[in-house]
């Protein structure tokens, strides 16, 4: 079977969550040691992850960050504040551990794996070719499906590393979001205002350029960028591993879009960490009906804004399988 | 010295940050590795954090949190969904280590320690009396500055304990802040219709019994409970103890308005962990000028809306000091 095939099949076959576990720590959450529905969004958090990984004791213990690093024709272009090859001596910053995500992560006591799917080996250039051809496409969902299945874990934290990949963002919220293309462009790293024109510009063409395209993994092929689609990929496969998944920003949830597009159930297993300061995040949340966990006004990517949030899941799931029900106290 | 000449003398003179620490800090996050402002929030918690520790290396390693508990004489009005015993029962939950904030702290790698500070000796009546004699709030001073005093920690968490307390919170919030007294009262641990209309007509005769006082601290000996008059204590030791303080929910901070009613400045090494779903608490931050880490619709108090947003300050503060600048990294 291709690598597409996989991704189509998987896709079509996604299993829905444990009811039955879903419905024991929801069931017991209105019985822990506190006044009904004080902890409120952490309770469902909770019943949420125990849904996914389809046990009533749900644990955040072993969260792992992939990082997913590529680089885009469409740097070229002038899209971003930093050069391209910002994008390659950040993939070594983290795999030194230096990097902010990995700070987060040793706080999280989170593993961080950054995966190279094409830094030093940029996309075409999205107004006027494919971003990637279909081997290409193909090889970074096998990268995406292959990092999950490798994993150790009970939560992914799914983050993105590539020089003018918001640009890629924007136009696949576009294509698939609808609306002015310019509504889902916004400085990304810090772009100036001219940077900002030529950004939008980049985008209207790129979306005008696939304007009969529909089908949201071509939607991604030909505007997107080799990260993107290893976390689409991660994300099927995580579905497939009862692995819930904690999205970060505007990358990660646009490479998430196209398969709410296909399945509106195909996200239900993933959880926002927190609302980007990118304008198009929130109006991209809103899109796929997700209310984030964090909104500190932040705007790194890598995972950042998602690892931020995994301490939040983890007390969820302590503060159902670590307390006691009024019962098991006073009785 | 008396402990209430003490608090007098303590409040009045409060230390300043250290500026140049602040500064240090704020100036290493507009150069580290990622792009300038990206972490915003963060970024400001880290350099507060510094300002307040004294320290360009700011920490939240050694998070502790403190949970008093303390009985009100009000509760016997049936101002709360729980009967009055439960406050020793919680008080037994958190030293059994068996709470929900013992099981937050766990995940947040901090101390708790729950004190008593008039379980079984409820406060008098507000309605129609002192909640406490000059002798029991000097008591209950000397408890919360002790606590802190004995603490080894670089972070300090502020929780409470006690049915019945956030009519005493409303009562206090009414009496400094103003405003109808009924737009301060809410549900706290679920009361129903009948118990808030009891909670609004408690806390109107209570305000209206201390009409004539203006002294803050005398307004909290009035209306307020020992367990708030400990953490009005605490946060005043922790200004002099280089200690950063994260408030909880509305009792917490309901305790912390009498002193930033004395001195705007007073609370300036506190932050806000949580705004909690009790709706006077958001009322009650913009009066205090502060902007809540986390907003989750959590209600439970007992200090975990701020034990919640401990990982987001030691996150904050390693974005800082284990992360290398761009003149660290690329040499």
């Amino acid at each position: 079977m291709t690598a597409t095939n996989w991704l189509h099949d998987a896709i079509a076959s996604m299993p829905t969550h444990d009811a039955e576990a879903y419905l024991a720590v929801s069931d017991r959450a209105a019985n822990i040691l506190r006044p009904a529905g004080a902890l409120a969004r952490l309770d469902a958090v909770a019943a949420w992850v125990a849904g996914w990984q389809r046990t009533a004791h749900p644990t955040a213990r072993r969260p792992a960050a992939l990082i997913f690093a590529a680089d885009h024709g469409i740097a070229a272009a002038g899209v971003s504040a930093y050069p391209a090859d910002v994008t390659a001596a950040m993939l070594a910053a983290y795999r030194a551990g230096k990097s902010t995500i990995n700070a987060f992560a040793a706080v999280a006591g989170a593993s961080v794996l950054a995966i190279d799917v094409g830094v030093g080996r940029p996309t075409g250039d999205i107004r006027t070719e494919s971003a990637l051809s279909p081997e290409r496409f193909a090889e970074a969902v096998i990268a995406g499906r292959d990092a999950v299945d490798a994993l150790d874990a009970d939560l992914l934290v799914l983050g993105e590393m590539g020089i003018g990949n918001t640009t890629a963002a924007a136009a696949i919220a576009a294509a698939l979001g609808g609306g002015e293309v310019a509504d889902w462009v916004g400085r990304g790293t810090g772009v100036d205002d001219d940077g900002l024109q030529r950004k939008r510009l980049a985008a209207e063409t790129a979306v005008a350029r696939i304007a009969t395209i529909t089908d949201p993994l071509e939607v991604l092929r030909e505007v997107g960028g080799a990260e993107l689609v290893a976390i689409t990929a991660a994300i099927v496969a995580a579905r497939h591993r009862q692995l819930p998944v904690m999205l970060d920003g505007y990358v990660v949830t646009a490479a998430a879009l196209p398969l709410h597009c296909m399945n509106a159930a195909a996200l239900d297993h993933c959880a926002v960490g927190h609302c980007s300061a990118e304008p198009g995040h929130r109006r991209l949340l809103k899109r796929i009906g997700k209310e984030p966990l964090l909104d500190l006004d932040m705007r790194l990517g890598e995972g950042s804004g998602a690892m931020a949030s995994v301490p939040l899941v983890a007390m969820a799931c302590v503060g159902i399988t670590d307390v006691p029900t009024f019962g098991e106290w006073f009785g």
